[in-house]
């Protein structure tokens, strides 16, 4: 296997054939392991967590999939770590869907922390650690050539779907979705994927309780609950 | 008079019968003196600089009021420093447009300078300086109570013309314009006023040689023009 790219918390590998496989590794991310869109990111390393990982988002792929959404998921070897997946052109945008005002947005626009937002709100962001992550509009992502016309709000029309098939499944858990970012990936012909991974690193969840737990912490709620 | 206000290059002043007048102050803002939407601020002091700055409001107000866009402009006494303006309500938001990249855009963007924007390209920041001026959707500035439905768009419009006329007028003076910002105000049935000021604070500007002036050039050879 060749590494097509080395990123923070996976690997981008292929195979002889060609084929692209993502490889979730045990780093975390994340201020306090908590998701936060918007927020510097802190580092740290979890044994079993790239399994965890993995586990998660075959089950969110495939339930993705069930709903009629297109995404990049082709297989998962558990075992191995790998998750075996399309090879696409992956903008470095990130797409954000917010049902709750939260974290680093109630800091940056002195909002309280909680008020529901329905519709939900969608922000898209340019992935530039150094700049932290700026909002991008539909305009400069055609001019930068990242999207092709029409793509920007195709993607948030499938945001959107993602969200509700998100967030009703893990209402059934018994957590209440309050924000998350998903990437895109786009084949020779233009036809949009969810791509990357679906785990709690990407979402922010409140329990029963009202609490936000870890990304850890939450990676083991929902690994037992989808055993 | 009362200071209901003391700003950074400006002070809000009212007189006893409850008229509203700025006071331009000597101050400086703007990485070396340069206006830059989206960039910290530097400060200083130039002797003169408020009467300048006061000049070319006066000039510019009374421009705008010519081209039937409303603005807060009632007087000015250049002598005492003071603008006669309308009592607003002037919601914490900076209205950006450019007719060409430049400046911390390219940086936060990765984007070459002085590419052309095409119709303009328009931005609403929030006035914040902690968070460095974020942008700033419609739906977060009805959220926040800055502005109500409708005003959003219509200010947008708005500010298209002040481009307009600000951009030929400049031409003129054999200035080409990259990108200004200005603030609006609101009366209390909601009719909106171009507020603030309209200096070479607010805007920038390239000479006949390619070249960017600073604030204090800049006045100096505006000031020269409208005598
Ligand atoms: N189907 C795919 N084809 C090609 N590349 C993909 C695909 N799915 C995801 N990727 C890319 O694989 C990389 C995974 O690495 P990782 O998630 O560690 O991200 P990163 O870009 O280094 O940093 P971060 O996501 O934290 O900002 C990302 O660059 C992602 O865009
Ligand atoms: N017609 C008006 N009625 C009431 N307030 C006004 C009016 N026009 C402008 N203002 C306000 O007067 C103040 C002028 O102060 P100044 O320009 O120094 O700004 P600042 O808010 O301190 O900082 P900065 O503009 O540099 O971010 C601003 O807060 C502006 O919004
Ligand atoms: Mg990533
Ligand atoms: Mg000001």
């Amino acid at each position: 296997m060749n590494t097509l790219y080395n990123g923070k918390t996976k690997s981008v590998l292929t195979d002889d054939a060609g084929e692209v496989y993502l490889f979730f590794k045990d780093d975390i991310t994340g201020e306090d392991g908590v998701f936060d869109p918007g927020s510097n990111t802190v580092g740290g390393s979890v044994e079993g967590k790239g399994k965890i990982g993995l586990t998660i988002s075959k089950y969110f792929f495939e339930l993705m999939e069930k709903n009629g959404i297109p995404t990049h998921y082709l297989g998962a070897n558990v075992d191995e770590g790998l998750m075996h997946v399309r090879k696409l052109t992956v903008p470095a945008l990130e797409f954000v869907l917010r049902y709750f005002t939260a974290g680093s947005m109630c800091k940056r626009f002195t909002l309280d922390e909680g008020i529901p937002f329905d519709p939900p709100y969608l922000e898209v962001t340019l992935k530039d650690d150094e700049q932290g992550d700026p909002l991008i509009s539909e305009r400069l992502c055609l001019m930068k050539g990242l999207l092709k016309e029409g793509q920007y709000d195709e993607a948030l029309d499938v945001l959107v779907r993602v969200g509700e098939v998100l967030r009703d499944e893990l209402a059934k858990m018994n957590f209440t979705l309050i924000d998350f970012k998903i990437e895109f990936g786009y084949d020779e012909n233009g036809k949009i994927y969810v791509a990357d991974e679906i785990t709690p690193d990407i979402w922010r969840i409140r329990d029963e309780n009202g609490n936000i737990p870890n990304q850890v912490d939450a990676s083991k709620l929902i690994l037992e609950k989808i055993k």
